[in-house]
């Protein structure tokens, strides 16, 4: 392998900009060599302001690039999965967007030919890689507030998606609190292994006839003991709200949102800080970098990725869990294993 | 009624002495007229010292008092219920330490009996009268954060009890999270009609031989629509941690714990603020003030207390829900109306 | 001397009754015995609300009376020195309000009376007893920040007093900066040496024409070496500002504001906290009924009161050290000794 | 002019290495032409590792280039007058790094011939860029705080450069407090009229030896009739302490340190926060791209820098002033206009 990753990015939608964006300006030791979009004009015009050499509306021509090492699935969900298995057989390293897929046969079958391929796969769980959260991950992980007894993330969303995403979303738990779900896997240090889902609509009742909800409270168990919760809403008017805290046998841990700046206003009228960053994209800009840097260098120095393949699956199994839960008035149900 | 209110105080530990040094030295307007005790020497010792002009092993001197307007029991919890039920029939106003009873059939007795005697009824759910909650309560309930939708509440005591506590404590439900019931329904202005609980033993596991667990999680519908979920440790060895959140259609507010001072020190080593308050003697002293004061006011201005009997009939209800749900390994349970 | 400490209250106006309500409610092992205020009926409605058995308009009452131990010299400015000496000679015990005088020769026959009659002598360097400031105090005196370099203080008004108020008030640093200087001298262990003042009138120019500034900072150098600033103003629109923060060889501390409660709320337009207490009333209500415990415990115990009457002529002091450099446009000006 | 900026570093040390990665790798429409160093394999060295294609020990190579537009001079601080001078002539836009100069007479001609050639130039003071301090700079120049009445800059190093660098630094005041000159300047939105300042040696007395002072404090008079004030040390044991506040007629407005990440960590001993970001490289990171991203656009789209030719005139002017006050024990000084 040369020192620098020549990589190709499948999908020039929003997520795919954003991580080309990145390749091309912050990340060191990565070429973009190629970009492919259904709709070639967006490649195009992606590939002429990040001076990507080449450009396609088929995937599959940068697959069959030989000097490509790695590639970026940024396409819609439901080719994650099978360019997944394509890029695996042709033996590129992998950076795949969440979710694998919603089908657990066919993430497991990426699992199985990841493996036998012998290439890096990572997911696209970013929020690993926030400065906040990996600091209490790492705390938490060298013993600092001892065992881990409870787990909380609260995860709200600035604003609804709208319904005709929701539609095909999934539901919320595949969708939004998978990173949730994700998050306490890896502050935990522990599998899930039940689920206790409580959900309702309050934000807007057209999500209700969509058949999903947007205000939820998940429990859960972890192998090693420890119990958890999750609070999701999909409107918190004051923007992104994104906080954990780990407790334990030693002391508790808490991750704040992030601001736009540090500044307190003191006026007649009140003291007032900043709110919260918009949106993901602001909160986890600098969290976008890092997880590319570090696929990048787990690529390069044939170390394993932080966030791998089984890391994909197992929110997806979790979240299958909490939507039966959910259907069934909160009934607690096993996380498949 | 003259403008003094003359109270008799039955039973004299911990909480009993508390309540008496209050009456005695900070709330106005109160005369204290009489104590007693089954130990009569904890009655003299605390009618010496706060010169209380009267003391008895026996309640009923107090009771029969033609003189006493209003009595606090703080006795054992067996005998709250039945001390009621005297002091209802004798016309003298009631404040009573909680719980009422762990008897669902006892407590609705009192409530009868109460009505019946038109006598004030105050139960002992000194948080609503902390200074932070009762601004989240205010805030809420003046539509500061528009229509309820996720009420937590976070209640972790420094250390647990002693076993022999834990084992005629009726377990930690009704013993400890019964504050926090009480708290979401304040919070929330909403009766709890569903509860799914989720408990363990992580921090001492003769609790769990003792048929208790230690740490729990319970998820919460209300009759409104809006979800809650309380988190409960018995041992945070940083200290007592109470903290309350109310997130809402037109935002969040939430109360942090109170510290002993406002201080923060920078050293080499670490930037450090100070811990909570140790547990709810400390942090909770103003509160206890508040609410006899407030008791006082109503009983001297006939106005409804702010806590009724009603008030301690839910959060039992409540807690008797949870103890099955969390025994049935976390299924949904409807609290009993 | 009995257990109990018979105190006499001189002055019954705002300072007056605040101490005396105090005394009668907050304070142990304190009887009031008596109140004087020349304006009579003041005295009688002070006394007949707190059920202090006799009241005058002549304080000499109270200093002839053998049965009473201490007094709180509550009236006006003017009559603090003479009172004080009066009382010395009556063998009473004192607690003066501060300023002892203007007049420095005053405050020097005063600490040589206080000191010939072996009387207690405090003075009413209320913020001592600031929960806040004493921690400061107590983690400095203990080496918890090394060697002092730099002592801040920000001390502001709410609100600018009345103009006949400005006018007899001696100026802003005798009237109201005084406090900083105690201040400092409590927190730095050492005493000030040297002082420059840059004084101006930027919240209402009819302060200039009486002669007054209402926006100052003061620069100072102590005996030990260290630095310090204090800055003040008449008005902070959003409530009385009062910070402080030492910065040492190992470190910083600092001491925040109070408010009424540890809420925030966040919506649509911001994220909010608590602004300060109003004034020193609220801010202080605890450091007042603190000082008083303290006074009556150095009586009843006979040990040296925490502010004595050197720590009342040092402030004035500087007070005047300041005043010169400010009008002389900030050259700095020697502390007399 | 082209739609990118061709530079070339003039300097390869620290400070020319942070810049020349920076436009590298975070600062569109920049192509890095050339660098030079009189130590030719530093600039041979930065050359190759950021593919800057030429090379030199000799400044003038740059400036006589015609393709290249704009210089970033960032070599020793006794020749960044003259090499201003000469890129003048050259018809070369300049970034400069602070000081300009400490001989005023320099400084003049470097504005004047700036003046004539009619060229950009920018003064590297890169704090103006934190996104914290210019969120407090806007809200005072739209009036947030109403008129300014007060300054304060607290501004305090982690730990005392070496002598050898104390003793060529030209003195605290234009070494490390100029920062803070220009940041009052910013924040008042006004000139400086006057100085007093207290400076003395608690930190190393190797630096009282090497005839500078340590530990300081500057009280400002401004042209605008608000006062301001700036504490400095060389060391500051938890880290790089830098916070402003801004007090006026309708408000305050603080800024706080930056911090690795917004965790907080409960424990029996303490509750701790992150320490500030240690130096200024890590603070202010971002800042230093943000400032090269003004300079770039400046330059491309023809407006004026954030920060001009004059504005590196006055905070020298200013320390001037401060280091006369502080010889002469902090009799105030006018600023030379």
């Amino acid at each position: 392998m040369s020192k620098t990753l020549r990589v190709g990015v499948i999908g020039a939608g929003r997520i795919g900009k954003l991580h080309a964006n990145n390749l091309a300006t912050r990340v060191p030791n990565v070429e973009l060599a190629a970009v492919s979009d259904v709709y070639e004009p967006a490649a195009k015009e992606l590939a002429e302001k990040l001076n990507i050499p080449k450009y396609y509306s088929d995937y599959h021509k940068i697959l069959e690039d030989p000097k490509i090492d790695a590639v970026f699935i940024c396409s819609s969900t439901d080719t994650h999965s099978p360019i997944s298995m394509e890029a695996a057989k042709a033996g590129k390293h992998i950076f795949c967007e969440k979710p694998i897929d919603h089908d657990l046969d066919k993430i497991r079958a990426v699992l199985e030919e990841v493996k036998k391929a012998g290439v890096k796969y990572q997911v696209g769980f970013n929020r690993r890689f926030d400065r906040n959260f990996k600091h209490v991950h790492d705390v938490v992980a060298s013993g600092g507030i001892g065992d881990v007894h409870i787990v909380k993330v609260t995860s709200r969303d600035p604003e609804a998606p709208p319904l005709s995403y929701v539609k095909v979303s999934g539901g919320i738990f595949v969708d939004m609190t998978i990173h949730d779900f994700d998050m306490v896997r890896y502050l935990s240090g522990s599998e899930v292994e039940e689920v206790s889902a409580f959900g309702t609509c309050l934000v807007n009742p057209e999500i209700a006839e969509a058949g999903d909800v947007d205000t939820c409270i998940i429990t859960l168990k972890f192998a090693n003991g420890a119990l958890g919760v999750i609070d999701n809403s999909r409107q918190a008017v004051y923007g992104y709200d994104q906080r954990i805290e780990v407790f334990g046998s030693k002391g508790c841990i808490t991750a704040d949102n992030e601001t736009p700046n540090n500044t307190t206003l003191y006026t007649a009228d009140a003291v007032s800080k900043e709110k919260p960053l918009w949106f993901f994209l602001e909160r986890y800009n600098d969290a976008f970098i890092t997880e590319e840097c570090s696929f990048v260098e787990s690529c390069l120095n044939d170390t394993d990725t932080v966030v791998g393949a089984f890391d994909g699956l197992q929110p997806v199994l979790i979240a299958i869990a909490a939507k039966e839960s959910c259907e069934k008035g909160g009934i607690p149900v096993k996380v498949m294993k």
